[in-house]
């Protein structure tokens, strides 16, 4: 059956993700939605444009809700919807207010049309716009996903990759906790050259990287007002890994049980979303800035919810 | 050898395109330039960002002329420099003042650095800025290629395509000129489920589609303020067949003997850029129009490089 | 929803084929099917070998017909089960012996497990066979495809593109009748470097071209005693223009009213198999080869079925 | 620069991987050689037949040992030329006395033409044939590869998958020593869901797995007496790495100083061959695994060529 795959939001991020579905073929209809329609119709067509030019072939639809009924996923990237907000400050709950609104009147489209795919949720604050969308979605927490601190994680690869002369992709780990400036690399889990990096590198040469890794976002966001490459190729993978059911342990947002939130850790994912939720082994130390992180976002979630049902 | 790629310009076009050459693994080293330090440095760091999501490898490098000596093609994306452009009004010639000293700085420092490959130039207007490229870089012709009529083509494929519920690559033909207002299909040319256009709609059905096109064009840019996507993976199919040889014919823009100028018209592309010109059997009318065209472009040409000359 | 591709025959072609659509990550689940169940064993575990070493990931599952229920597409390629083919006679009709019981007794297991989607079929004599499916499947005629000239065409572009030193993507037109020796290249439909190609070469010149298909066939075989390649690179454009639903014209076997019969002739494809059937404007010459062969294909057809009715 | 694959050999391994680039695109010349001349003939009509229905566009040229001089990679497929090799024992040292006469042959031949790439050596027994490849080409070791044990690993990775239901590409680790009997998965390295693989199962059931991976090269190789998919993607895998200069660590059969031989253990690799040698921290029952077969390798490597150089 075609691959249907919706977009919610023609801003940078989401016009992004469309043109590397399209260009990869990795899906076989695209739902294009916007609540400005100037900017959808200017994407759907541009991309139309480009079919010719393509090897493989997809539908592109815009606006439409009912098509999303039987897509296979939804991905949410609402909040920096085209040039206006490009003077953005680079705080992400900045974003909360339009977002969390979004999230409600979005999640109950999607219930209104009887969505049951994956819902993946790239918008922010991370976790706490996942949160919402799970919320008002009403779909089973397996079947709701933030890209989390995988775009994190990527960078992390980076740093040390570079570090090491290395393929980001040679390098193991993870970033955890909220997509945000709580997020943290875990040093512990992290292996390179099939060593725990903490056993090459001293911790004063791990705090550089990690001030590396959040040098490179300040210098992606503040030569453009936004970052979209980085994360539109997460959400390909993202996306990419639900379509196949690849059962891919990605470290997104997913509801963790254990401390009530949702929060960028790894999960194992498939075509019904969260799979599985591997448990790892973290420091003392890991474990506290996690727990800091999940509440922060637990707190954050609470009050916008209050606020979303006055 | 490592397929080498450089991108001049980093605005919307430039970075679609290093996205696209990246996402699709058609590049090995990816050299970025723009005077817009800021710009560059953060598209580089975003793209360094997504490596570890994807499935190949590419070496990112910002802001480095010598590294294009042994480029295998150089493209020409400036004049669309970041957000600052996209109020432009859309008459492509309000970018000549830009793009037309930057073909002089830009081709000059090319030649400098010993650049042979083949140039690709996107900026606007197309055609003018492919031969003032051609002009200072001193490149052989055959090694100067703009992407023309190229995406005009891929437009008129698409409402071709849609009024015949078929898939755009599944119709032949091309537009033809400058890559600007004076534009045309030459539907004596064009062919679908078989038979010449013309023998399925008449002319006022053509000028519907012809009509059709032009629109698209309007929507893409009065949605957004500029176009990326559609021109973008134009430039993808371009670069892709010069690198891999393909001896693929192409309407972009090349020098015409017989026109005495830069114009958008079939061309065979390969790694030596333009290996043959064939020769299209036009109407009169087509001719006319082609000619007009033609001098059009060669006006605008010989006046701006006065200018630059003074 | 997942892309679903059954095979049924895992000898050199629907082994390569099935190959093909892992390697590119064009289906989720493939299912491959054969009665030499260590065959098929091996190759599915070569296949799940291969999977830790390819970007995208596919469920391979294998000897199952229930499988096929819901499949997009199932492609027959039985016929060369495994080596021991090799050295059958290089006429396809020596296949049909088995294919043609073959093609009884899979196609009512087909209808059995309530298949519904297209079906392709790559088994030689290509034309019969595929006629034959489609009567033992109940299928609508719309839903069943042989892949029928599709290579032929690929083989005349070839030696054209190679006259005329040209991307064989850059030639168009079409070889027609019966994937075998009475099939033929409709030169009147072959242009190139946009003239037809009949005003570029004399008729002995085309004579020679035909002749070089003709020789590059025997090449293959006699070199190896089977085709894989070609044919499955064939079958790969044919089945993602079909789960793209890309409305794709190809020259495809499809069952062609006018001559009461399944005959390679081009035809538009999409997701419900032929969406539309274009009308060739032939030369008398054309005509009377295409009713000669057609009538050759219903005659054999006639034979092979009354003789599985008996 | 246009990439440049050569592949001697064209038997079952050879040709699938010289598809593999093909249908991927990720070379722009192959150049293929056999002293069967029907064969590689044969191949090569076959992949020139597919080009017209594949998106992109790569040369073929067949044996001229000429073309390699500045190729970035020659793969050594000897020694399972087509049919006739299919009913061979499943010892590779079977084929030593063809393949170690072939790399005497080939290797001297590679001298001649001046090749300076890296050699990725395909053929059995692996270890030994890399460097008997390395002696004859006179090549640096750190430009002669052999596919070692990386396809070991991704078996490996496919039981340790099934078992947990994870993608095999989410399971880290590696299989060492002789691309043969003596291979093994070296358990201490193997990590999955974030655990090292021995804490989450029992020796006993290690070893199930272990058997696993034997029966799964038994499977292939009874089902169809060759082995072809597996070993080609990790063949694609590792010439794309060296391409794309992606310094990636991969299991391969490199020549380490420590154990005075070519044997599988991860290395990183890029354009230069191997660029890094990581060291693993193993058991003393896998070290002394390893250091048997190294042994082996040794013995093995010695004794031929004693007897070549005779």
């Amino acid at each position: 059956m075609a691959r249907t795959v919706g977009i919610i939001g023609s801003g940078h991020v989401g016009a992004t993700l469309a043109n590397n579905l399209l260009v990869t073929g990795s899906v076989d209809k695209l739902v294009l939605i916007d609540t400005n329609e100037l900017k959808v119709n200017s994407d759907a067509t541009d991309f139309e444009d480009a079919l010719a030019n393509l090897p493989t072939h997809t539908k592109v639809v815009k606006n439409n809700y009912r098509e999303l009924k039987h897509a296979d996923v939804v991905v949410i990237a609402v909040g920096s919807i085209g040039v206006q907000n490009d003077d953005a400050k680079h705080d992400r709950f900045v974003e909360l207010k339009v977002t969390s609104k979004a999230a409600k009147e979005v999640g109950t489209k999607l219930r209104e049309v009887g969505f049951d795919g994956v819902l993946v949720s790239i918008s922010n604050p991370c976790d706490v716009v996942a949160a919402l969308f799970q919320h008002y979605t009403g779909l089973p927490r397996d079947q709701v996903i933030g890209t989390g601190t995988l775009l994190d994680t990527s960078r992390m690869k980076k740093v040390v990759g570079q570090r090491f002369e290395l393929d980001p992709r040679s390098v193991s780990g993870y970033n955890l906790g909220e997509h945000g400036n709580s997020q943290f690399t875990a040093w512990s889990q992290v292996r390179v050259l099939d060593q725990p990096v903490t056993a090459a590198l001293s911790e004063a040469e791990l705090d550089e990287l990690a001030e590396a890794v959040r040098a490179g976002g300040y210098t992606v966001f503040h030569g453009k007002h936004y970052t979209n490459f980085g994360i539109a190729a997460a959400a390909l993978r993202l996306v990419t890994a639900i379509i196949n059911d690849a059962r891919a342990e990605l470290p997104v947002s997913n509801f963790r049980e254990e401390l009530g939130t949702y929060v960028g850790y790894p999960a194992v994912v498939g075509s019904g979303g969260v799979v599985r939720q591997p448990q790892l082994t973290l420091t003392s130390a890991e474990k506290e800035k996690l727990l800091a992180s999940a509440n922060y976002i637990q707190t954050r979630y609470e009050a916008v919810l209050t606020e979303l049902e006055k």
